[in-house]
C-alpha cells in the first residue's frame, strides 16, 4: 500500500500542493487519547518558516479534525486531519516538462504519462508533511504520556556542528519550543549567517539531524524485518531531502573496533542499562531500555535562483532554466519537526503491536 | 507481518541457528524464471567464511528446494528453500543470562521472556541471511535477464579505502567471483592485514559496502512511504550489523550546496539522463533510470575473545565475560551477498508491482 | 490495517455520521482515468432512499474530490473523496447506553470503553458506504473501458424472488438507471407492497442480492489466501447487514451431486469455456474466464419503531427501548450499489496486481 | 501478500502435493505457548480418511518442526511446520491439458502459462490444508487455555440434517475425538450410507459445515474492513470446495422480519447477553461476547471416476475424460479441522491484534 504505512497503527496520506486539501487518516489509534488542536498548531508552526533563516512566505496551515475526535478525545476510529490549500491556481503547468534537477518532475513524468499534477510539486510537494506533522502530533501526545519522549536537533547545519545533547530535559524543553532546533547559542548564529549568505548566492544548505528518544521500554521491535532500525528508517527516508540514516554511532562504527563499538551492559538501581550508547538503544534490531538515538542527512533544498541546465522532457531538448518565485535556501530546520512525527507514528506503531490497541489511550 | 516482508513479491523467514532447519518462503515470484542451483550455491559459498581473512570453521550450507520449483523453473507459487543446520546441539543455553555486549542476548529476554532458543544466537543468528541469499538468488538471476544488474563492493575496510567503481561491466565480473569483494589489490591486502592482527588482539573490525545497480528503468517506486530509498533501507537494516544507509552522496550531501547536491539532466541519445549522481538514481523517491548507488555501514561483528563487562540477566549481576569458541573478526565481506539480495528482493517487487505478476519471468 | 484494505489498490475509509465529513481515499488507482463526477453522483444516488419504499428523508451527499484528479483524469497518486455531513448535532448521545438490539452500540461500547461517537451510529453508521460507493464508481468506469461490466439484481426480496439475469446487457442497462433493482416488474410491486406493510407494523425486511460480472479475464486471482471468493467474501462482508455469501450455487451445492457440481469445459470459437457456471465463474480460486456470480444475504435493516428489550449497558439494566425518528422498513436494495463497488474495488485491485500499476489507465 | 493470511498472527504456506515438502511458517506466535505433538498428529488424523466413507488410502502426514519450538515451547520466533511429501513421481503430467472439470487445472495453466506443476493438484491439492491443520492446532491449544473452544460439526450432509448444537461441552468432547463428526447418531448412519451409495454411482456428495466458538471475550473485530465476518469468511473460503458462508442465522435473515432478525439483550449476573443468537455472536463486525456461530457449505468433490465431458486445453480439443485412480465420494467430514484451524488462526490472530504480542502465552 503506496502512502499507507504501519501495521497496528497506520497513517495513509493524500493531497497535492495546489488540489483543494492535503491530509492524513491515521488509523489504530486507542480511544480515549486527549487532542490538543493547540499543541498541532503548534507543531504545524514548527514546520513553517517562521525567521530570518526562511522565506517571507506564510503558509498557515489551518487544519480540520473531520473524523475520530468526539468530545476532545480518539474515539478508536479512523482519525483524518485535512488541511485546505490557499493556493490552488498556480502558472506551474505552463512550465511543464522543463525538469527542475534534484526534484521529481522527470520521474513523475516517467512514472504518471504526464497526468500528475505539477502544480507546486504535486503529491511530491513537501507541503504534503504538514499532514505527518499534524497526525504525529497526537500521537506525540500520547507518548509523553507514557513518559516517552522524541527530541531532535539540528547536530550539523551548514558545515556547522552543533553541541551534542546534553541534560535531555532541559534540552527537550528548549528544542520543543524552538524554530531553529540548535541548541548551542554561537552554532545558531554563525548557521543562519551561513544561510543568509547562501541565500545572497542563490544557493541552498544542508544539515544532519540528530534524534533522541526516552522512556522506550526493552523489549520493542522485531529480530529482521520489522526491526526498529528498519521501520524508522523506511518511515525517515519518505521525508523529502533525507538521504542518509544512521543509528547509534552509525557510519563511525565501520571505523571502530568492536571493543568500542559493543556496549557494555551493568546493573544500575535492579536495572539493566549499558555504560554507552553506540548502538543507539538497539540489540538485534530490538529496544534495550537505552535512549533511541539516531541521524538523518537532508540535503539542501533543490530549488535554486540560479540558472541550471536540464532538459525539456517533452520536447527532449537541452534547456538552461531558471526558476523564479520564493524559495528557502535552507529546510532541515523545518523537517526536524517531520522526523518527530514519523519516530513518533513508528513508535506509537510498534508500542501498540507489543501491547495492544488500547495501550496509548490507557 | 515480522517476518515477512514485500507485497507484490515477498519472503518470510523462518529459523535458528542451532534449530532443525532454516529456510525462507518466496511468494509472488513470475512462473517460469530458471531456477539455477549452482548459481544458489555460489552465492551462498560467497556469504561462507572461506580465506584467511576469516575463520577456519566451514558452514556447507546445502538447500533443499521444497517446492515452487517444477523442471528447473519456477511455478509461481510459493518457493521454499530449506538449509537444514548440522549442528543441533551446543552448550550455548549453559552460559544463558550472559549477556554477550552487541549481541541481542538481552533483548531476546526482554521480548520473550526467556522462551527464546538461545544456542547459537537462535533466531537472532547471521547464519540465517543463509536464507535470504539462497532467495535472493533467484531473483538476480532474473533481473539479469532483464540486464538489471547488482554490484556491491567494500568501499572501506578497517578503515581502509577500496577504490571508487570504475568500468561497470569489468567490476561486476571480478565482483561476482570474489569472496573478498574489494576491487583494488592493494587496498585488499591491506584490510586483509588489518584483520589479521585485530584478529591477533581478540578485537574486530567494520567496514562501508558499496552498491550500484544499473539497468533500472526509470518510473519505478512512489512518491512517500515506499520510496525507493524507504523501502532499500527497510531491507538493508535487516541485516544484522548495519548501522547506517545513505543513498548517492548520502551525508556527504548535508554539508553541500544545492549547486552541488542537485544532478543536471541532459539528453543523450533520445535519453534523459544526469551528468553526474549525487542523487544515487532516484529523485522524489523514484528511480530516473540512472545507476542506484546507496552505501551501508557495517559494525564490527560483537563476538570477541577477550573479557568484557555485561550483566547477568538471570542473576541481576555484573559480571566479566570471556566468549569461547571461534568467531570471525570480519564479516563486512561477507554480508556483500547479503546486501545485494535483499536488493534484488526490492527491485524484483518493485518491478513486479509496477508491471505485473509475469514480468520477471518473461 | 483495519480501515484500510486491498494490496495494489486500496481504499481507507473514514468518518462518522454526525462528525464534520466522511470519506475515503483510494490508492493505486492508474493515472489517467476519467473521473465523471456525473457517475459519482448517479450512483451516490443509487445509495439514497428515493421512493416509496423507503422513507422520505433525503441525504444529499454532495462530494469533494480533494486530491488525486487533474484535468479531469486520474494523476495515479491518492485520490480522496470527501462527503461532508449536514447533520452534525444529534441527541443520539441523550440515549448514550441504551443498546439498539442488532446495532453495533453495546459492541462499540465494549471496544472504545465509552470513547466512540454514539451520534447516528457514528464510524458504524450505513452512511459510511457513501465513500465506498463515490470511489468504487471511479473504478467502476474504468472496468467499464476494459468491458468488465458488473450488475447487481434484488435476486430475493421480502420472500419473493424476482426472475434469474436473462440476456445480460439489457439487464445491465435496465439495472444501471433503477433505484429499486428489480428485473421483473410483478415481483417488483409485489416487493414494494410487501414492504410497505411491514412499514405500517413497524417491522423490516430483508433480501438477497445476486451479482454478475462479465468480461474477467481468466487466470485472476490466487489458489489460497487471495481466492476470488476470499478477497471478495472479505469485502462483501465488511458491507453492514450482509450475514452471508455465497459463489455460483453456493449453498445448493452442498445439496447436489459431483456429476452436478462440475462445468463442463467445452471449446467455443477458439476459447475455453464451461457450459454451465454452477462454480461461479471461479476454480481453484481463480477466474475462469466465465461470469462471475454470487450473492450476499442482507439482513432487515434492525431499527424498528416498536417497542423492543434490551439492556443499558451503562446502568446495567434491562430496559423496554422504542427508537424515534424515521426509519428505513428495507435497505436491501441500496445495498446493491454498495455491493457494486466493493466487487470493483477487489476486481480493480486484482487486475492491477496482475497486470501491473498502470492497465486500468490504459 | 498472496500466501501470507493474516496481520499480528500470520500464516504463510508453501508446497506441492509431490513436490518435497509443503508446509506453513507461523509468525507472530507469543512465546511460552505449549507445543503438543500428540494433538497436532491427532488433528492430523481427523483430515484424513479413516472410516468406511472414504478410499483406504492413507495418508501418514508426519510433520516436522522446523522451528520457533525450543523445549517443547513456543519461542515467539517464526514456527515452521513441514510436512514432507511421500509420493514425488507422477504420471498426472502425462495427462497434463486434459482439465478436470470442477478443478484448477485450467485456471491455472491461465494463470501460469503452463509452467505449474500438475502432479496431483500441485499447489492446487487439498494436501496442502495439512499445513493449516498443523499450524492451526497450535493455535487452537492456546486458545483452549484462554477457556476459548471451536467446534465444528457436519450439520447438512448429503442432504441429510444432524441435530443442532445441543450441550456444548459435551458436543465438543464428542467432536473433538470424531473423524465424522456428525452429532446424531442415525443422522450419520444415513449419511453414511448415503455416501456409499454414490460411491457405488461413481459421483459425490457435499456437505454444511457448522461451527460454534464460546469464550470469545466481547468488542473483538473491527467496524468496517476487518470485522469479525470478513477476516473469517476470508479465511474459510480459502479452503477448497467451500462455496458458501453465512454468519448466524445467515441467508434466512433474508427472509426474516427485523423483529425476528434482531437478537434482544439482556442483563445476565452482571453481564450483557443475547436471549437469542440470530446474528451468530456478532454486530457491527464485532464480538459481543455470545457465541460465535456460522456455516460453510462444501461442495462435493470434484474428482469423478466416470467420464465427463471437458477439453485439452493444450491441444483446444473437447474430449471426454474419465478419471483414474482413488478418489473420495465425500470430504466435508474432512473439511472440518480445516474450518477449525482457520478459525483458530484468525481468531488468535485478532486477540493478539487487541491485546498485544504475549497474550495468547500468558
Amino acid at each position: 500500500m503506496k502512502n499507507t504505512f504501519g501495521s497496528a497503527l497506520s497513517v495513509t496520506l493524500f493531497g497535492e500542493s495546489h488540489g483543494p486539501s492535503l491530509g492524513a487518516v491515521l488509523d489504530g489509534l486507542a480511544p480515549g487519547i486527549p487532542v490538543d488542536e493547540a499543541f498541532i498548531a503548534h507543531q504545524l508552526t514548527l514546520r513553517r518558516p517562521s525567521d530570518g533563516t526562511s522565506t517571507a512566505r506564510r503558509e498557515p496551515d489551518p487544519f480540520v479534525l473531520e473524523s475520530g475526535v468526539y468530545r476532545g478525545k480518539t474515539t478508536g476510529t479512523p482519525l483524518c486531519i485535512r488541511i485546505p490549500n490557499t493556493v490552488q491556481h498556480s502558472d506551474d503547468y505552463a512550465f511543464y516538462g522543463k525538469a527542475r534537477p534534484g526534484h521529481a518532475d522527470y520521474t513523475a513524468y516517467a512514472k504518471y504519462h504526464g497526468f500528475e499534477d505539477p502544480r507546486g510539486g504535486g503529491h511530491f510537494s513537501g507541503r504534503i508533511t504538514a499532514a505527518l506533522v499534524a497526525t504525529g502530533a497526537i500521537v506525540i501526545s500520547a507518548l509523553k504520556k507514557k513518559n516517552i519522549f522524541i527530541a531532535t536537533h539540528l547536530a550539523r547545519g551548514c558545515g556547522i556542528n552543533d553541541r551534542p545533547f546534553g541534560n535531555f530535559a532541559e534540552d527537550y524543553a528548549l528544542l520543543s519550543e524552538k524554530p531553529f532546533p540548535v541548541l548551542d547559542a554561537e552554532a545558531e548564529a554563525a548557521m543562519k549567517g551561513a544561510i543568509l549568505a547562501a541565500k545572497a548566492d542563490c544557493d541552498s544548505l544542508g544539515g544532519i539531524l540528530e534524534t533522541a528518544v526516552t522512556g522506550l521500554p526493552a523489549g520493542v521491535g522485531e529480530p529482521w524485518f520489522d526491526s526498529v532500525e528498519s521501520l524508522l528508517s523506511h518511515a525517515l527516508f519518505s521525508i523529502p531531502a533525507v538521504k542518509g540514516v544512521e543509528f547509534g554511532d552509525g557510519f563511525a562504527l565501520a571505523d571502530a573496533r568492536g571493543s568500542e563499538a559493543n556496549d557494555p551492559f551493568r546493573m544500575e538501581r535492579g536495572r539493566v542499562i549499558t555504560s554507552k550508547n553506540s548502538n543507539g538503544g538497539i540489540n538485534g534490531g530490538i529496544t534495550n531500555g537505552m535512549s533511541l538515538s539516531f541521524r538523518c542527512a537532508v540535503k539542501p533544498t533543490p530549488s535554486l535562483l540560479r540558472s541550471q541546465q536540464t532538459v525539456d522532457f517533452v520536447t527532449g531538448e537541452n534547456i538552461d532554466f531558471t526558476l523564479t518565485g520564493r524559495h528557502d535556501p535552507f529546510i532541515a530546520h523545518r523537517a526536524r519537526v517531520v522526523v518527530d512525527s514519523m519516530t513518533a507514528l513508528v513508535l506509537g506503531d510498534l508500542l501498540t503491536q507489543r501491547y495492544g490497541t488500547d495501550y496509548l489511550g490507557e
